[in-house]
């Protein structure tokens, strides 16, 4: 069994760096306190020996050696940035509890044949530079560096500017590596776990996304002095758009969300009508053939909202994958650690996003989740107990064992 | 007859301080750029022998000396602060059509019984620090200047402090003048009277306006993994009160408007369901039973479509004022004034509100309008012709002369 105390020490060590303002952190991707974060993870990491390498996308690679120098490494990881007003356990939790797998390695002295790679992706929320899992889709492939690198952030800063600065670029080249196998631990994020009172998340599948970010173009124009029936409201092309993704959600059910986190009226004046309103549509569901259709549906209906009202609407895709399967075998993996180990477990369907959903382009690839309390994410309550983390960590250590072969 | 040419080289002249991004302006109040303009308005005033008070919420009066001693002066103005995306002439055709006044004046050697003083009125449009028309609306007694000191702008910086930056914190008590009448020169902001072909709105009224800053309070969550149903979607309330407010406005037509113009996400990351959105209704009609009617309606339906959602509401009124009904025997006096002259003319109601609604308090007080192209302001593309602005300051110079007496 791994050491529930010392991953516990671990998470709230991290959790000092980039506090929030409500308890949780706020460690966005390339901010100093991203690159505070990962000089600790790596202290923490050569600590136990192993080596880090950096790629150009500023992805962390902290290298256990193997015993077999043929065999591929196995790769277990998550991110360490935040959201602006994000938990201390999303993402956190899977680096470090990869870190704490070594760590128990260590203590136990084991050897595997395969390496284990503990790996700190970047930017995998998104919320600073979208897309989010920007740097593990350019590791597999799904974006060009220079999309990358050209990603800006609301005050216009580039990513690739952005990662010279904090120090973060790596020499590797991206996606270079080869993986024998990926693993992710995660927290849910979601309500299922704690409601059917499980302890482990065996993860089957991703749900899919898009990201339609609309431009609504009205015309500025007085609040008062401008009759309603002159008006080019963008702002009300808005509020319809809103509802109309609620209802195009609701009736997918079950098995879809659909939501709206992100919008800027301009210029966003109290007695001004608003002329632009940019806003992103998040969508998701594991069914690809209703990611579809959600997504012509929103798209068709927005422009039906908008023709009326004389709005301009356009759309762009800025964030998208489809449904994930996750590897049956390393699925079964965990399932098994879970049944050994005597820890309740069920099949579950990622309701977020993860690295784990690129990396499966280009290795057999799966993730384990624990439960959080209320099934709260991406807000600075979010809270785990020290042994939800610790049962999840027993599991990867296990299932990556397993994996790595002794 | 005033001078076209000379008004409107001021008028350019002035536009070049705190130049917008599409051939406006964006000189928001206790700007630099605000204290720039200031400074060249006081350059031009004391050109013109003038001396030139500002009193401590940073208002700036202009002094012509009339003949007798005891005669209370006659008050011009309106304001040379801008919208972040506004247009050359919303206010500043008011400031420097008065000084057009003066400078015809002295032109023709005319003196006058009552002095007159060109006013600049501070944070007229209420952009940066709401509510708008602050400093007239101390000087009429209905805010304390405490209140008004304590006034936010978006970062948070203080009215009181930014006043003392830019240099603008005079020393004269506020509402301490008194004044024989109130003239304040306007665009019309509406379309009105372009589409009725007149040169010169006689200002009869303005509508009252109520600005209700609401605080929806939601549960941060993840956009992907937190299921339909377990949302507490601030977003969602949001947008169905926009759909609200507009079709409150409707049911209440003619003579009513209703609609949003600023909102805040908060976090607002594309994928986080936002926690808290805080945004602003603004509501005006000339009727103070639809006024007070809108309001209620409002707040309640806001509150019925937040309670099934599980949404938290809180208002706060951030901006008020009554129907006004400005002075019959001043109204008279710009009506003859337009007759005189030759120019057409018609009674309009202001849609937008003016620091003339305050004056309108302590002083016989009106208003002039002149058209503007498609009745177009709080747009960078506002737009006026050159005989436009000078029939307007015709006529304000044939009412002032009217009741400054020669
Ligand atoms: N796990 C997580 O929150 N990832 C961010 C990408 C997403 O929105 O799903
Ligand atoms: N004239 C003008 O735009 N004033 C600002 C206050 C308002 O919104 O009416």
């Amino acid at each position: 069994r791994i050491n529930g105390d010392r991953l516990w020490d671990m998470l709230m060590d991290m959790a000092k760096i980039g506090p929030g303002i409500a308890g949780g952190n706020n460690r966005q991707t390339l901010t100093d306190a991203d690159g505070e974060g990962r000089h600790l993870f790596k202290r923490w990491c050569e600590a136990e020996g192993m080596t880090v390498g950096v790629d150009r996308m500023g992805t962390m690679f902290a290298t256990r050696a193997g015993t077999d120098p043929d065999a591929l490494p196995v790769y277990v990881g998550s991110h360490l940035d935040t959201q602006p007003t994000g938990g201390k356990y999303d993402g956190v939790l899977g680096v470090l509890g990869a870190l704490e797998v070594v760590r128990t390695m260590n203590d136990l002295g084991i050897k595997t044949k395969h390496p284990i790679v503990v790996t700190n992706w970047a930017n995998e929320e998104g919320a600073r530079f979208a897309p989010a899992m920007l740097a593990s889709g350019v590791f597999a492939g799904v974006h060009s560096i220079d999309y990358a690198y050209g990603r800006k952030d609301p005050d216009g800063k580039t990513y690739g500017d952005e990662l010279k600065r904090i120090g973060w670029l790596g020499d590797e080249e991206v996606g270079a590596r080869k993986m024998h196998a990926y693993f992710e631990y995660h927290i849910e994020q979601g309500p299922i776990l704690e409601a059917e009172n499980k302890q482990i998340g065996v993860v089957t599948h991703c749900q899919g996304l898009w990201w339609l970010e609309f431009t609504l173009i009205g015309r500025e124009a007085h609040t008062g002095s401008t009759p309603m029936n002159l008006r080019v409201n963008a702002g009300l092309a808005f509020g319809r758009i809103l509802e109309m993704v609620q209802a195009g959600a609701m009736s997918e059910q079950p098995g879809a969300v659909g939501g709206v986190g992100q919008v800027f009226f301009s210029p966003n004046s109290r007695n001004v009508l608003p002329g632009k309103v940019v806003f992103t549509v998040d969508i998701r569901t594991p069914s690809q053939e209703k990611l579809d259709r959600m997504r012509a549906t929103i798209e068709k209906q927005a422009a039906e909202i908008c023709e009326p009202l004389g709005v301009g609407c356009s759309v762009e895709a800025v964030g998208h994958f489809d449904p994930v399967t996750f590897d049956p075998v390393l699925v079964g993996r965990v399932r098994e650690a879970a049944e050994k180990l005597g820890y309740s477990h069920m099949n579950i369907i990622s309701g977020a996003g993860h690295d784990a959903c690129w990396a499966a382009k280009v290795a057999p690839s799966t993730m384990i989740m624990c439960p959080c309390v209320g099934g709260l994410s991406h807000n600075e309550a979010e809270e785990i107990s020290k042994e939800w983390a610790a049962a999840g960590a027993d599991v990867l250590f296990h299932a990556v064992l397993e994996t790595a072969e002794i």
